[in-house]
Order: C-alpha cells, then structure tokens, then sequence
C-alpha cells in the first residue's frame, strides 16, 4: 500500500491556508488568557509558553497531518519530528506526548497503523520525552501527529518576536520538502531519490543539545519552517519583531533535487497560498528566476529552524550545529523595518 | 448544512473500537518513561499524570470526533467540553488547551467553522482555561477537538486504579448519547427533541467546583463514560483496581428519549464493538430487557464521570452534585474481585 496514493494532500500541503484560517479566526471571542499564559497562538508563535512557576514554564504545541511518503515508519518519524520541532523552536526540551491517529480502518492493517506509530515512538524515544496518551478515530484518510509539552525556563524561551536589527538569519536544514514531496505523491520520485529530504524531515531540531550555553544567549530570535514556507514564516518573524528580514537566495540551502522537482512544476496548492499569503510583503530582487522565488514560498514537513543570532556569534553557532544538521547556513540578516518585510535577493 | 449529514460516523462512534486498538498497539517498542510519568496511557486512564515537583503535576488528555450533533455551535461546545472531561475525571483544574480542527473547506463556509470554534471557546472559557494554539488541516469531513492541560497536586488524582470493595458507584450523567445521536444522523431526531442530551454534553464535568473538600476526600476512583460506554468505562475501572462491579439497571439515569431510540433501532458500529470489547466479563442478569443491555454498551460524548466512593460520603456527594448534574445517581458498588468483571442486574 503507498500511502501518499491514499490521500488527496500530503502533509503540510493540507494545512488551513493562513488567510482563510485568519478568515475563520476573524471575529471569534477567545477565551480570555488565565495568569501563567504568556505566548498564546496570537503571534504565530511556534508554541505556547504557560509560566507554571519562576524556574518553569511548559512548551505546549500540536501537529498533525497526512501522508507525505509511502513508508509507515518513515511517515510516523517525519510526523513526530515535525510536531516536536515546535518545542524545539522554543528552546524547550521536550517532556510529554500524545498522539493523534486518524486511520482508514477499512482498508488499512493494523500492522500499517502500528509501523506509523513506531516510527514517531522512535523519534520520541531519540527526543527524551515520553508518549503518555492520545486518541485515534477511524477515518476517510490517514492522519498521524502529535501534541506535545515541553518545558523551558520561562526567562530562556525563544520566540518569533525578539529578531533585533543586525542580526543574522540561521536556517539549519535545507528547503524543498514540498516540492519533492509532490514528486514522491505523483509517483515521479521514489524514496530512494528522496533518501535526503526523508532523512532530513526525520531529524529532530534539537540544536539545543549541540550548543554551548554561550552560544544559546546569542540566539534572539527562533522559528520553525514548517507549511507556510520560508518567506511565510519570515513574515511572521519580521511583524511579530517589528523589524524587516533580508534573504540571499544563493545562500539558501536546498536539497540536490529541490530544482530539478520545481522545474517538473511538482507544486502543491500551498505554494500558490503561501505566495497569496505574503502579496505585497515581499521584494523580490529583479535578478531572480521563478523557481528562486518559488523555493522561498515550498511548504516544509518538518523544516529547519530560523534563527536570529547576534552576527559575531554566527559563524560560532553554524560551526557547531554543521556536523548534525549539515545544511546549515547564513542565509541573510535583520535590518529596520522597512517597506516591505521580506527582501530577497 | 446540517453537519453531521457531511460525515460518515459520528462522534465517538468513530473512535477506534478498543480491541483493535489492542491489536494496532500489541507488540510496539514504547519510548521508555521519562522521571516524572506517573500515569500512560497503558491502564486505559482518562489523562496521563506528569509530576513536575512535589507541589504541580499536569493532567493531558487530547480527544477530538466527527459531527454528533448538526448545530455548529452545539458541535464545538460538546467537542470542547467531552475533551476537558478528562481533566476533571482526574481530579485536575484545566489551564491550557489546544485547537484539533479538520474540516472540508472546499465545502464550508469560513463562518461555520468560527461557530464551532466559537462554541468551543465558550466552553473553555467557562471551564477558566484558555486557549492558546493548535492546529487546522483541510480534509474531507469536519473533525474538532482539543489537547488540554490541567494542574494537580500530585497526591490528589483520582485514577481508575483506586477502587475499593465497599464503595458505592456513582453517576453524574445520563446515558444515551450513542442512541440519541444516531436518531439526529438519521434525521428521524430532532436536535429540539435531542436538547435534554445536547445541553448534557455540553456541560462540563467539573463537580469539584461544587463539592467541599471532604467530599473530594472521599473519591476513590473516577473516570469519565465516552466512546466505549458504561460497562467498557466499568470493565477498564474493575481491571485497573483489581475488583469487581455491580451495576443496578434500573438506578441507572437515562435520558427520556434514550429507550425510544433503542427501540427504533438506532445503533452504531460501536455499541457492537463495545459488546465485542467486554464479552465475556459481564454477568447480565437473565430478567433484564435486550435493551437494557444495550443502554450499557451506548457510546457516550461528554458522558458523566463514573465515581467510587466511601460508601459512608455517597448520599452526601449525590445531594452536593443533584443541582448542577440533575442527573446524578448510585448506581451500584464495587464488590470483591469475582468471576465476572461486571454484574448487571
């Protein structure tokens, strides 16, 4: 059974579309915020940050989603990876887990549902954490995620708002998931040849294990690239900071068939929506190729981390996480808010 | 759009049955738990227990269904409140929740899906937890629920495990939700018919806002009826405490249309699959009614909380609980452990 044929979407493809979720979300009475919740989902933040005491603070975040590969296993690995790098995204170390499993019980064998589930146990075995519980449905189509608690000192949490001017932007794993999954999905591309975006969206952002305390401080800024692509999630960035992010396409990372797979037009609907996403917002630098800017919008299953680092401490922080997460790159820098939020070139 | 003609299976009517889940989890290599899990999911309790010090420990739980009811707001209420059930089944206050949203977005409005939600946010809100993230995809059918955290103090749960023989059992719900559903997906109920049900579902389970903390010493053990109903709830508490139960038939509180719908017939793929789960451990006495047995395997959305309690502190707890959960009964006792997990009469 392939089990990217027995979805319409993969992934983070499916994900709401972020105008119409603010579409949805427009108008809505939240609850109002209990002491203690000091990050909720309004900032698009990675996680939630809620303040237990003055050493503790839990890392709360969730993600789930459909088949992106035709592997059991590998599916519940990217799955698990991809909703404990929120955690990650935070500086959280990563405590609990529960699982959300959606599966079509007519047509799927349990050994199939149970290779998912040892997959992502695999992974949340390699993060330090436990799975403590979840809920699992029968369903039209597959869908296999987390939600996960972390916890972090409260005065040591990452966030998307704190990228300061003179910064520099750190991306540690490379872009083109989305469009290599579409590859896989259409039957263009097998694992094989996607042996490194598999492997990749497999590895747990858990830089915080491979970097000194020094280097951590000089970390102001963090994110996940995950389904709204790196300028999507660089939009978020430069608003939730109040400044403007400059991107050197030439320094981006990308896997070695990220190109060729753009150039076969293997797109998903979310490149079209993330591109809708930030019309208007973004300066594209006349020089660039279509697929140069295309690559900036890919939707990314379990995407490195952004960074915004204290330019001296740069080089320092991509030489230690280098070995681990061998894609890391500069790949641009923080300067004043300006017209638009994102340049690229 | 009446919602729960968009779906399949409704409710916890879609919930995985629990011997295949038996099956799917039978033979998976578990990440080891990490010190401060005091509570997995491996003894079928409503939320995992994990201590952060002597002080807090979190109660998580995460639960999410199809459409039970065709009101969007009615839908996200119970939605909401059946997931933070868990909480209170443990004995915990919740604090943060988590958004799981499916929906079909090529053939619903923006504005229904912000119903649901805002039903949902209603509930939480009322429950003194907020919301503070989550995660949407778009899918074929429309899927809501939450991830919540609770606080404990972690000498202060209440599990399945603590049962004790002399204890009475107590109800705080009617049953029936599994019938009376049915009849609304069938349209043969209306949700003006259904509404002693629906307002039941939507009601949080929070009694420990209504009892003195004497009473709350009292409770010995406790969990929340839902997807695999009474004698299933009842079969998992008798396993986990190592005794057995008695249920009294006619003590049990129904709701005034719950018998009307069995008689038509309506029933689900899991009040077979419930009968399946506990074959074999009940002794239903030989005067009760087909129907009678029935009402015992019903799914349950946002059921009560079954509780054992000092027998002495049982009248007490009933009269604390009748005003706000009306229907509120005993409805049998735990007994020693027998050939028989549960004794229906």
């Amino acid at each position: 059974m392939k089990l990217t044929q027995t979805v319409k979407k993969s992934g983070c493809a499916a994900k709401v579309p972020a105008i119409l979720l603010r579409e949805i979300l427009n108008g809505l009475s939240f609850p109002p915020n209990i002491a203690g919740v000091e990050i909720d989902g309004a900032h698009f933040d990675d996680a939630a940050i809620f303040k237990i005491n003055d050493e503790v603070a839990l890392v709360q975040t969730l993600d789930f989603f459909t088949p992106i590969v035709d592997s059991a296993k590998n599916f519940g690995a990217i799955a698990a990876a991809n909703a404990l790098s929120d955690v990650y995204a935070m500086g959280g170390k990563p405590k609990t887990c529960m699982a959300i499993l959606a599966a079509p019980l007519a047509i799927m064998e349990p050994s199939i549902i149970r290779e998912v589930m040892q997959g992502a146990c695999d992974v949340i075995a390699l993060s330090g954490s436990s799975l403590v519980g979840g809920h699992s449905i029968d369903d039209d189509s597959l869908k296999f995620g987390l939600s996960v608690t972390g916890i972090v000192h409260p005065e040591k949490t990452w966030t998307n708002q704190k990228a300061k001017v003179g910064d520099l932007l750190i991306l540690t794993k490379p872009l083109g998931t989305g469009t290599i999954c579409t590859g896989i999905k259409q039957q263009e591309l097998s694992e094989e040849e996607a042996s490194e975006a598999i492997d990749s969206m497999k590895r747990l952002n858990n830089i915080v294990d491979f970097l000194s305390s020094e280097d951590i401080t000089h970390i102001h800024g963090a994110t996940d690239v995950t389904g709204f692509g790196l300028t999507g999630h660089c939009y978020q960035m430069a608003r939730a900071s109040a400044v403007s992010l400059k991107i050197h396409v030439e320094n981006l990372p990308v896997f070695a068939k990220s190109y060729e797979c753009l150039e076969k037009g293997f797109l998903t609907k979310a490149h079209r929506s993330n591109k809708e996403y930030t019309k208007g917002k973004i300066n594209f630098a006349e020089s660039l190729t279509e697929n140069q800017k295309i690559i900036t919008y890919d939707p990314q299953t379990s995407g490195g981390l952004l960074l915004s680092v204290d330019a001296k401490a740069a080089e320092n922080i991509v030489t230690a996480l280098k070995t681990s997460f061998p894609g890391t790159s500069i790949i641009g820098s923080v300067i004043q808010k300006n017209e638009f939020d994102i340049y690229v070139e």
